[in-house]
């Protein structure tokens, strides 16, 4: 028996939760009468959209700050949880490390409802077929350079550690991405910003699509962030620009491998690292790490679902355990 | 020490979690030249579509046979999880009394994802606007009648069990529904069959639109199903069809109060009713319950969110107890 044991790795241990559950932050009311084209439900009526979705963990003997788990473009807040090969998602592991932590859908994707009005009043010729919102997925194809597997579809780089073996249930997770509907920044901005006021005092981790929310959230008010992590950001905040409401915050910004030959991604390291320049001469608390600089190879774009993928968690762990202050 | 850990109710011991996670069922590729019609995103490429998700937790000592909660109309999974008063879901309570349980979004909702082709094909003129897919959304309004809240938007009906105080986040949980588009049985449907022989012997548990769905999948196999627990169906099986795949199988279908007082609601019952008496006739193991008929009032459709759902989820465990052998 002990010996069984001792073979368990101890995140295979059971977990034990003190609460968990869900909720919507947001959400607004809308009067529609285009809701419906089939006789069994009415056109007219009101309906609530623009809430944010979020699921919650909190560990027996919490002693860390709530994290927020916040994923990217044309996914869900599945990014967080088992990885396509089966493995243990970022979502739980931070659980197992003492962290409560929050997974939320993006306001309009997953579990955050969209508004149907406008498909029904172009399908009845109200509005023209043009306004069609730009609703959008991305082919596998695209997707492959985009998640950096490798520099065109289907070649892969040299050390990859994306489990490309089951890159099948990794398409799966894919969903069409309402984000191009809404104006900037995106409404998920504000809920964030709710959210984290409402757990007084949050570890906002975004990625790639969502990585310049949680300095949008700041920008409205840094009330209840603790901290950010933005990982692979589509953006940072222009060097230029006020840098103010980032100055007090421990901010890392975290990219992984092959992001100079990716000529999508490459700028966008560029521009984050002028960013993080600017932030440390302002004196500012910003700190830009690419992982195969400090000897970490082979990530993705999807670096929490590579094979490394919980190395990367214990050492981002470690990061927040310096940079952030217990609750 | 020991007064404070006899306040607490066991509902709020912690939870002791032997595995969770997230996979999903079925999809298939498509190939479509109108993903996109935005420059950063190209048109061109292959998606995944058509699959199921499932989040799950298995509780440690698990005793009874997995639970699959299948949600309704217009809603998604979270229709199982924290009630809109803040309560404990349905998901939770019954992993909490040994059954692992596994929460679906049908195919096309929640993190279930969509084909946005036809949407983009209109809006580029390739396709008629008239040939927009029928998604609809069941105003707060008409959903009144139909979640049997009261006869008609916004009267209630006397005893009215669901929490309407907290009304405003239960509308959060609704979402745009797809299931127009489908041909019946509904892609969910081999996706629950694929589900239940994975899991080699679950409790599938349907709930209006998707009452319907659990014996559809008997139809296609019995493998793998345990029993049928049918809440509110939209419809049973017709009595004088061929009842042979549902003869073995323990079922429940469970019905709330004020049916006889809505028309929505009134001849769905009946003719369940006349499903259940073909079966007993049949020599099936069928029962009809009627909440008010054992004395439990005031149920509304979305019994699993009223004040009194832990009630209701304690008689059916029992009933699940008396009805489904141990795996």
């Amino acid at each position: 028996m002990f010996a069984l044991l001792a073979l368990r790795p101890a995140w295979a241990e059971p977990l034990a939760i003190d609460k968990q559950g869900s909720f919507f932050i947001g959400g607004r009311d809308v009067k529609s009468d285009t809701l419906s084209t089939l006789p069994a439900y009415v056109p007219s009526g009101t309906i609530t959209v623009g809430q944010m979705y979020v699921r919650y963990q909190i560990p027996v003997g919490a002693s860390r700050p709530p994290v927020t788990l916040i994923h990217g473009c044309c996914l869900t807040g599945k990014t967080w949880e088992t990885t396509p090969d089966g493995r243990m998602g970022w979502d739980e592991y931070f659980v197992r490390q003492g962290f409560p932590t929050y997974v939320i859908d993006q306001v309009a994707r997953g579990r955050s409802a969209i508004d149907p009005s406008i498909f029904n009043s172009i399908k009845l010729g109200k509005t023209p077929a043009d306004q069609m919102p730009p609703i959008f997925s991305a082919g596998h194809e695209p997707a492959w350079a985009i998640f950096r597997f490798g520099p065109e579809y289907p070649k892969v780089f040299e050390g990859m550690q994306f489990p490309l073996e089951a890159q099948g249930e990794f398409w799966k997770q894919m969903v069409a991405d309402w984000n191009a509907t809404f104006p900037s920044p995106n409404p998920t901005v504000p809920a964030l910003s709710e959210l984290a006021i409402k757990l007084g005092g949050t570890i906002l981790i975004s990625h790639s699509q969502s990585g310049i929310y949680p300095f949008q959230t700041a920008a409205i008010s840094t009330r209840g962030i603790a901290a950010i992590v933005s990982i692979e950001p589509g953006g940072c905040p222009a060097a230029t620009g006020d840098l103010t409401p980032y100055l007090k915050l421990p901010i890392l910004v975290l990219f992984g491998d092959y992001v100079d030959l990716a000529p999508r991604w490459a700028p966008r390291l560029k521009q984050c690292r002028e960013f993080a320049d600017a932030m440390k001469k302002a004196g500012g608390k910003t700190e830009l790490v690419v992982l195969p600089e400090i000897g970490i190879k082979g990530n993705s774009h999807m670096l929490m679902q590579d094979r490394n993928s919980l190395e990367l968690a214990a050492w981002l762990v470690g990061w927040l355990n310096r940079n952030v202050a217990a609750p």
